[in-house]
């Protein structure tokens, strides 16, 4: 677990789970403290969390809330009661695969349970957080690596500690790159439309007295033609076993003028987000939400009344469009199906 | 002149002029008085009105106020008194060179002028102001037929009626598409920072009942890809001798992304647009504005405090890029030098 100083999206703090509300970030730090399971997929639906692989370790912790609230109800069908709030939980985003991967191995840890299983389901939610801080350290290390000395990156949404058990996954890149000495220049687009580069990754990267430079994303063709940039990094909430890329809104936009201008992509995620049954991109479901995250902001209206909004909240990039991708268990680079196999063989 | 009904951004009225104010629309209809020449630069430079066209016929209304009070000063000296006011006029906005060319015009008919200028300058702006409405309306005319019958189109920004003296360039050939059926699909980006495609472009088409989809600038790639739409139809701020065009940031993004996906890229401006003295997009000045547009929404602060910002208002689109030129004197397929001056010479 990092230190009290570090960014802590999902905290496990007297006995309950505490979440960092990345909604009214930077403005207000504040946590919310979740005593139930249904509260626990309200924040992940609400997004309260977001972030793939901190969405997957909130859902861990449900597990536990659910399973204490269970256990109390009946000590002998707790398991059978308990189902519901597995599918709750896995139904509150439909994007991001670690979440049915950490529940998952929850499950499995469940199944040799006979006693009261708060202990036994906590300390697995305990190391599923650990290993992804430790997931996003080796990650941060190898992505860095690949990167030239003095070089800029441009980011998109917030793959950062916030959206992460902690230290991050993209950001993680950029920390150790910063770190390093191999990064001196770190631009992020605002991501609309909920701002996380704006909200989230510039916050982030502050508090580690990282410069930022934010943009629009409509100035991201004009920026990667002035050559300062020469990664474009990125997370990731699904890949598909054929390296396809599930990723924020966006994502697809700038690998392509990534491409145009040169510029390499790079996609770190833990392996748990790599999703083997989803033979490619089209096999991922993509989640769509509010009109009113493009009609409003900051609850004033701003579109014209009587407007339809297409608001898809992920795209598709496809491997042919990424350089390499950085998991824990290692690197892939112009990522295929073989590739990525050999890879989840390792 | 269009009729009463019709969305007027520039108007003479009780021998004043009158500015749609841009920047509260859709919340709020209102016209503001302007009697002073340093009102009417500020509220170019403020964006009361904004489009390349609007801003050059404001700009010719405001030679007309600044004529005024100048022969009111001084019946002998007032063309010499006029020079600072010209400057101020033309300082107002550096990319959009229609304002120059409006400039030129006045100042061409200033010289013939021996007694009271009003009523001849008023003359030249409603000129300048009408043609460019018939400009648009044979733009409409002419980009409406390289459509192909129920064909779908996004566009960027606001190239409409708000844009220009009436009718539009991008949106005229939408509304001539619209209505000879060769367009049946509208999609409009919002258009960050200052969110010109969900305030403005949607509320003009829903006015004239052309009903429109907003999505965020990220989504284009993914809209582009499910094959809805067959042209991205832009305006223009100022087109290069070499056919570069600048517009509005993220025009480039949207080029590029067209490119990826066979959709093909329309260019409408008129020809005062057409800036032979450039000779690529690399002699256009960009302006750029205040970091405030991207760290407050609603003057509500969103950005982490700390960031740095890139807020370059218009990208150049290198000519390679666009497939055709729609101007007032004919179109340009693949636009370069020799095509440019070729059209200018017509």
């Amino acid at each position: 677990m990092p230190g009290d100083n570090a960014i802590q999206p999902v905290r496990w703090n007297n006995n309950t789970l505490q979440l960092l509300d990345q909604r009214i970030l930077p403005d207000q730090i504040n946590y919310l403290e979740l005593n139930t399971v249904q509260a626990v997929a309200d924040a992940i639906h609400d997004m309260v969390v977001r972030g793939a692989p901190a969405i997957g370790i909130t859902a861990a912790y449900g597990v536990v809330i659910a399973a204490r609230q269970r256990y109390s109800e009946s000590s002998s069908d707790w398991k059978r009661l308990l189902e519901p709030d597995l599918e709750l939980l896995f139904a509150a985003r439909p994007t991001a695969v670690n979440l049915n991967w950490a529940l998952q191995q929850m499950r499995q840890c469940l199944e040799d349970i006979e006693t009261d299983p708060e202990h036994v389901l906590l300390a697995q939610a305990k190391r599923i957080h650990a290993e992804d801080i430790a997931a996003n350290e080796k990650m941060g290390e190898l992505g860095a690596a690949l990167i030239e000395p003095d070089s800029g990156i441009l980011t998109h949404c917030n793959a950062g500690a916030l959206a992460t058990g902690g230290y991050g996954t993209a950001l993680g890149v950029v920390r150790s790159g910063w770190a390093s000495g191999q990064i001196n220049k770190v631009f992020a687009d605002e991501t609309r439309p909920w701002l996380q580069g704006a909200r989230l990754t510039a916050w982030e990267l502050l508090q580690d007295n990282i410069p930022v430079t934010l943009l629009v994303e409509g100035a991201v063709s004009s920026l990667l033609q002035t050559g300062q940039v020469h990664w474009f990094i990125v997370g990731s909430d699904r890949i598909a076993a054929n390296g396809d890329v599930a990723n924020k809104i966006g994502t697809l936009a700038g690998a392509i003028q990534a491409r145009h201008y040169g510029v390499k992509v790079m996609v770190v995620a833990p392996t748990s987000t790599i999703d083997m049954d989803a033979p490619d991109g089209q096999a991922i479901p993509i989640e769509s939400r509010s009109p009113d995250e493009l009609t409003c902001i900051a609850d004033k209206p701003v579109a014209a009344k009587g407007s339809q909004v297409w608001n898809p909240v992920f795209d598709i990039t496809p491997a042919s469009l990424v350089d390499v991708i950085v998991t824990e268990k290692g690197i892939v680079r112009a990522p295929d199906s073989r590739k990525m196999a050999t890879l989840m063989q390792a």
